[in-house]
């Protein structure tokens, strides 16, 4: 049996919703480790749609998050709330505005953000089994938000952004500068993460480091 | 100067548009080479949307194949009808429905098909200039409508399926059956395809067969 990495995806696109590229190499590194990917998302609406020709807001459009999901998932995929921890082994958030606007409000909200219930449900189901997740980009800061309060005190990276470092700070994680081709693994938690396109300045970068993401995820399974 | 790679994309979504995986493939694939990718698109309204979760039609709703583009190219993207041949050193068209919906009509009207003009004039200039040029999953099929009538005759695959390959026979191309890890190189011509998608079970091999189609695109620069 192929071991299962839940792929927590935020909408199609990275001013809106997944950044579309982390997400794909995610699910590269995952087929190419041996496992299984297994894609979810929200059943809600997005925060809002905007034109990425333009970087302008499209006023009045509203769009699905898991529908825009289920595009990078070639239609293969599942409303999260119907997924539970025992059902996957691993679980990665690529990143994207979505993670920070649909996965959580935290990109309007900063560190008083919440995280959509579903997503903070997995994602403390993860901690309390110590199976093992990786986070993205800017995901890590709904991983920050979801630890809030606990005894874990997560050690992540969203790059070298000190404002947004901070706020990871003020939710009572530990944040650590990194370059998009490396990793910070806590190992205590299970967590890895990577900065992705917060600091990565090619795809090739960002693929390095999710690639570093997904083997040290699968090692820790 | 890194040599410059055109990316025509036609979407973002395997069923309305461009096949994400083989987007981003080609772009990480394009990058890894040392070389630049161009994306681009035509700026035309999508034949049709399709809500990727259900696979059915969203009647009613339009969206613009430029626009959607830009989310696979992160916003980085040109209307295809202000690239010229002469601004690039390949072309490469990835698959996806929007390559036979809205780069041509190769879905609705099959081997009587019409291709969009600017894609059209774009293929044939680099045919005229020599310069090479690939195309995936069923992309293929505007290539060969674009060269119909010349006295080229190029080698294409688009994978195992019999009516499509005969249909790509009747616009004037000679069809070869090939795995998705593979790809057929038609040196004469200039031309390097590759089925992806359209037999692929895995991002993996599809992931296999578009490297070594931009590695033969850029070995023949």
């Amino acid at each position: 049996m192929k071991k299962k990495i839940g792929v927590v995806l935020s909408g199609c696109g990275v001013y809106d919703g997944t950044e579309i590229h982390e997400a794909v190499l995610a699910l590269l590194a995952i087929d190419r480790a041996g496992a299984e990917a297994v894609c979810m998302a929200p059943n809600i609406e997005q925060m809002h749609v905007v034109n990425h020709l333009t970087g302008q807001e499209s006023k009045g459009e509203r769009r699905n998050v898991l529908e825009e999901s289920a595009r990078i998932a070639r239609g293969n995929i599942k409303d999260i709330a119907a997924v539970k921890a025992d059902d996957i082994d691993g679980l990665i958030l690529p990143g994207g505005f979505g993670a920070a606007k649909n996965l959580s409000d935290f990109a309007v909200r900063g560190e008083n953000c919440k995280v959509h219930p579903e997503v903070q449900r997995l994602i403390k189901e993860f901690a309390e089994r110590k199976k093992p997740q990786a986070a993205c980009c800017i995901a890590p800061a709904v991983v920050a938000k979801a630890f809030e309060g606990s005894s874990a005190r997560p050690t992540l990276t969203i790059g070298n952004d000190r404002e947004v470092g901070g706020q990871l700070e003020k939710m009572g994680s530990s944040h650590k500068a990194c370059a998009a081709t490396e990793i910070v693994l806590d190992e205590r938690n299970r967590i890895v993460s990577t900065p992705a396109y917060m600091t990565g300045k090619s795809i090739g970068e960002v693929a390095e480091g999710i690639e570093k993401t997904v083997r040290a995820l699968i090692k820790m399974l």
